[in-house]
């Protein structure tokens, strides 16, 4: 059974990937139906006759969420094969219980617990813990993490900016309150004249609110360019620091691949920093196919982790981790000799050709490698 | 007739340029003009007493798809001269027709055909594959391949930031259904909540649907700005994905045409990567003045392919495959000391004065080359 | 008195930085909630019976702007300590209260001095005064300067794109008053027209004024579009000019603290350019954590000010200014071997292993020295 | 009188600057001035009693502009002085009026003068013409060239990504068709959900038509959130492509202006291309301080043309053209020892801090020659 739960929930193996995969799919079916019906749920009578099966796929849904956090207790509660034994037991699982993802995922099942031992919830509790039960996805999507980091790392100049956004926003609306107040009723306070100038400002433009007097028009003519103009910054602040964590991050999961690559493994910490900016890591399932004979070539790959095979019109080889493949089409131009296709689920770092030139102008002993590999394979 | 067919469909080529173009020209218009009529013809009675020609042109323009339909049937038969023989006729023919663009080609004519001969239509499925004709144009436009290439590039960033926009919509809605949902019929039921959000995170702002309560317009203000800059995340991602996508297809091609260049023909691979970086293909056709004497000369060109020709005040010169001209305004600075002219369509790479440095820099022994070469023809 | 001012005001000081930042907070407290109150007495009525208490609060708070404001006047007139004498007193008094940050300091209180002392004002200019204090809280945020330096250094692009969108406007308007101005009341002047022109063009879209024929709409749908693409162009163009602004202080304000770290000491100037651009700077408050054992280490620090303490299993080391640490899981590539805290508030430089190649890659020298000391540090 | 012409209206001279800037900025009023009459002289009865005085001011403005057309015929007859004799004259005439700037010129005085000669003009052409005149100021403005050339160069992946979007509306309008067509009249025809999805993707979104049905609704949805996110795409390669051709222009000019300067007049073009793409070329008018004593100094100036003053504590220096300053703040991190001040007007190069490592990591004897420079003037 403990065999069984870390199978399902354990990550980064690459073994028994499927059923996990299954697994994970299960239960992110049940959160979206699940938070999907609580909304549907706040329409009047919307299922009619079919109430009866709803409430049942609902309550499925929650079995096996529930299921799903006795698991996880239960993976916690064990620990990681890597962790000292005074890690775990008690310490691990405190810690998985008091973290977010633990928190998520208890609240997403508490409610369901407690209305089927103890007491029904209200109707609006049940809406509110039905929806916040998304959050338990949040485990499968980095982009909060993510988020939260690109925020905090650009915190001074988002806050600069959305600052900026505030001090224009209360002055278009003090002035904007000034020129209508007598005339329009909808901008008879400056707390109505801010509601204007947020919604006018973010572009959104509802039109329930809008200037009467020429010289209103001309005033919010200037807000609405200064408006685009201005929260350009935030936005294109925010997409910046986000996507510059998710550098970071790939770059981090590489970094730590390219030592295992044993043609790396001399280079001391500088070279390989370099190199792992150059290199993307890649995962292929089984039975993938990864270069496609015929195919024009503008990759190499390096095996970090599996195992795959090269169909040639000469035979099969097998390539295992160290070895790399995709280099004759790098280095002679030529189209694709050979189909390369996984036969267990493998882990590879690909070296695109626009970063080819980098790689080889600064290694050039590791070029005379690869042209020599390719010489030979070509000659077979 | 085979040989017509290849010249008005065969891509690639530098002779018979402007029949293919004209051929070109005319199926697009064909698609446009089908289109057009098809979503117009939704509007009754909108033709008057023109109803008879719309008909006609309608008519010819589907006659002429249909054309074309066969010809690329043929051409498809035929199949590409570098091709195995065993790879032609049938095997070539399907591997057309059951192709996305095979298909496209197909569904394009086939209701035409079919109430040609068979049955009539009905007038929605006679609107739906008229505007279903349009997806044909796709075969002249890269866009939705470098689009599609882009998505799934980008997939994990994108749905992360979508996921994320998803969590703020569902939280808006739910935040804004409890604020309002006893005094604003518009958010009775989370779904009509979700209504709102949407349209106010996306700044689309239609203004149907509108807090009243102080505390749902504080909410929405809040709702509004979030939208604004967590929208920036997918555009943005997609923007960048889109034009890296770009500019991987130009290297590509680029980097095919280098090694033709003598020049630059015993380089090795990753100096040849470099170059490629470095330079940018460009299609003249006939008679197109590439550089005009006296201007400001700010690149150079190495032609790869065509002829073009040189008219200096002393005298016209012949510039073939593998030779280079513009070299003087670069190295002397002077204005340009000749006017070239292509002489018939020529495939051309252009090295912008910004990328001279880099280039020169590397390659001391090009700039040589260049200079001397630049001498000479001063001298002359 | 007078060091108590100081210490509450004077910027930069690594010691007694609680007490600043509690002053700093209360301050910003106050103008906030100043403005805040006189936002919402707009609104008739709004406080009912807590209508004392509201103006109780907004008298404490306007004194003890009142104390800012003379504190910094007495700051101003004592000098900074590095001045020289003679441009201390009246002379350095009067440059700050001339200054716009003083003149925002004065604003800020002095109709309050005015009703306590001589005579009430208006409703409205107590409202106009009320929210101009907003401005005092300019000095809390480098956005405004940054922006201000951004505009001017873009200037010319900047306008430049603004006059495009400019003709769009007036060709827009001028087209659709000739389209429309019969039949739609809203077009029946060029100037309504450009009210919509502006309000499409900035994608703001009230809705209040749309064109109702078929050709109207048209020009509208390529309005619509235009628009959209051309405010990119102003939008980016701050957003780029933003951003640059800031790398530049951030630069700035890093080549001043290298030199302080004795292994660059003995560099030249463009050397501690380039590192300056590599390193980022970072202020850590006492107590702090730095680094966490095992963590991943994805950079290493560089002490400028302070002091911290190293957390080890082999027990605790103290780090001065001039040392670094971190180093063992750049070269190494382990987690984290100890905790670092900061003992006192300390002024770090951060090096992140996406920047460490360029680093060691042009300073060998230094790659050595860290690695010299990783290894001692380990063997300990 | 033809020195005047050529005073008032030649480019690139450092010579007469201020009666140049002046008429300048006198024909721009008189444009802006014109073109903005033109518009509000279609709200009916607007001047009042100010009637006269408007249209004499207007006619005052027609007359210079109409003067300034002479002068720039005078001078298009006279030709410039680097001109061939036989290139002047008449040649050089019909050059400028019928280019375009040449016949922006014209329409901008042609009614006027028919008006005042032979016919009076409509009312409607009277408004037409007065606010074409607006054309006028492109000669005023690079933005509209840049404009140009940036979407000619950008021309393919800008029509790919309109193409998207074309395909994204008909696609979205089809749909919404068929879903609401029988329940919402505004959905009556295709061409009627054109002007929805159009109003919807471009997110202007006014809400005259908005869907009622839920599926509508979720369309809907969708569209707003595909439309945002499509929208980024031409808008970002425009705003690439703008920012782009921008940055070649500044390259162009400094490329020009560096080999100027004697300390780069012995290098080979492919490294003052490189030492250009560093430096930014900055004009001063006379009077301007350049830097000032005490600031923190971060970049240094080389003189192409003019003559500046440097007032130091020791005395008054003169710099002239091929001289440099503001090397002592970037080599010794001093704050600035002198205010440097332009005697006339002067072309200069700037060097940021930023760029100064690249700059002399790439030429060591430059920073040797800069360095020896800052000691000398030290020591003074």
């Amino acid at each position: 059974m403990d065999d069984l739960i870390r199978t399902l929930l354990a990550d980064g193996e690459l073994a028994q990937f499927r059923l996990r995969a299954a697994y994970r799919g299960l239960v992110i079916l049940c959160i979206l139906g699940s938070t999907g019906i609580a909304i549907v749920d706040t329409v009047p009578d919307i299922w009619g006759r079919w109430q009866s099966l709803v409430d049942v796929l609902d309550i499925l849904g929650l079995v096996l969420l529930s299921l799903d956090y006795v698991f996880r207790l239960r993976l916690a509660w064990l620990g990681k094969e890597d962790d000292e034994p005074e890690q775990r037991g008690f310490r691990s699982l405190r810690k998985y219980a008091l973290g977010p993802y633990g928190i998520f995922d208890f609240v997403a099942v508490f409610p369901f617990l407690l209305e089927m031992t103890v007491l029904p919830l209200s109707p609006d509790a049940h809406t509110v813990f039905g929806i916040v039960r998304f959050l338990k996805l949040a485990r499968y999507s980095p982009a909060i993490e993510i988020l939260a980091a690109a925020v905090i790392e650009e915190l001074k100049p988002l806050a600069s900016a959305l600052f900026i956004v505030a001090i224009l926003a209360v002055a278009a609306a003090t002035l904007m309150y000034f020129t209508e107040r007598t005339v329009n009723e909808h901008f008879a306070t400056v707390p109505d004249a801010l509601w204007w100038a947020i919604i006018t400002l973010t572009t959104v433009g509802y039109g329930d609110v809008v200037p009467i007097t020429v010289m209103g028009k001309i005033l919010n003519s200037f807000v609405a360019v200064l408006g685009l103009c201005m929260f350009a910054l935030p936005a294109s602040i925010l997409a910046t620091g986000f996507s510059e964590e998710m550098r970071r991050r790939n770059f981090m999961s590489t970094w730590n691949l390219v030592a295992k690559v044993p043609m790396f493994g001399s280079m001391h910490a500088g070279q390989i920093a370099e190199i792992a900016s150059l290199l993307r890591p890649m995962r292929v399932p089984r039975g993938d196919i990864v270069v496609r004979e015929g195919d024009v070539g503008d990759s190499m790959y390096f095996i970090v982790a599996g195992q795959l095979e090269a169909r040639t019109p000469h035979g099969i080889f097998t390539l295992r981790a160290g070895d790399f493949f995709g280099e004759i089409a790098m280095v002679e131009r030529n189209p694709r000799t050979a189909t390369v296709v996984a036969t267990m689920r493998s882990q590879l770092l690909e070296l695109q050709v626009l970063d080819f030139q980098r790689f080889v102008g600064r290694y050039p002993e590791l070029l005379d490698v690869i042209r020599e590999t390719a010489k030979n394979r070509l000659q077979q």
